[in-house]
């Protein structure tokens, strides 16, 4: 099958990528693992913190969302992977048995000045519930094989 | 037992936590549950790669560093939770069956300007290998109960 490459990503495509519900057995061994914070435990200890009771640790939001991205465009692309993640924001609780999505957004995209045969591709994440309200934010950029590689942008 | 309160963490200090001991078996598991791209999941297929070899994801060396730091210092201090990551750089894969350690050190503290009760503590944390190369770079501030609310800084 034909693979998406650098040049498909165009600065203001969106894309919505999920659904994925999200369990309180995940939440706690999620936790119980990576993150072993009472809030994301134990509703009882919890209720008493800034999350206002249980909720999934941040990590594991961001993990959720790179699986849905995955099955969403990353494992049909050319993608060689990221160097790193510029900014995770977590704004709102998830709660257990809430329905996930993310809504991705191309920013920007660059050719590589070392690699000719790589672009970056710059993308905003937003993790979504059942509302669409927002729950975390992400900015990463991915590296893609180029079709044409060193062709002027 | 007392806990570690904002107060508590002063710039420059440094401290150390960990080992970890990663083996294929994770990663492989890891990945096929969050990150099931073939760097992460097969030897041949990530020879081809960036990587240049099997590695873990970089979402899993985020979680083994929480995990670590939950271990060394969260879980007996006031944290409160984080707002989100500021940065995250992946500079050296992780291979199978090395032991990693992570290297804390406090950037800056500033008290909470909406909520008295509260500081912020930015961390930069390094995830080392054996041999001390610094493999992963995240920058984070944590959420931490001050021990003198609104008191003069």
């Amino acid at each position: 099958m034909p693979k998406l490459h650098w040049e498909d990503f165009k600065p203001g495509a969106v894309a919505i990528y999920g659904p994925r519900l999200v369990t309180r057995e995940e939440i706690v061994a999620f936790a119980a693992e990576f993150d072993p914070q009472p809030m994301h435990l134990d509703e009882a200890a919890a209720s008493a913190t800034l999350l206002g009771g249980l909720g999934a640790s941040g990590w594991q939001i961001c993990c959720l969302l790179m699986r849905m991205i995955a099955d969403g465009f990353v494992l049909d692309s050319t993608s060689m992977g990221a160097p790193g993640i510029d900014e995770v924001r977590w704004l709102k609780p998830l709660r257990p048995g809430t329905q996930i999505r993310v809504r991705a957004t191309v920013l920007d995209t660059r050719a590589s000045n070392s690699r000719p045969a790589m672009g970056f591709v710059k993308f905003q994440y937003e993790v979504l519930d059942d509302q669409d309200a927002v729950l975390t934010t992400m900015v990463s950029s991915t590296m893609l094989v180029r079709r044409e590689a060193g062709a002027a942008q």
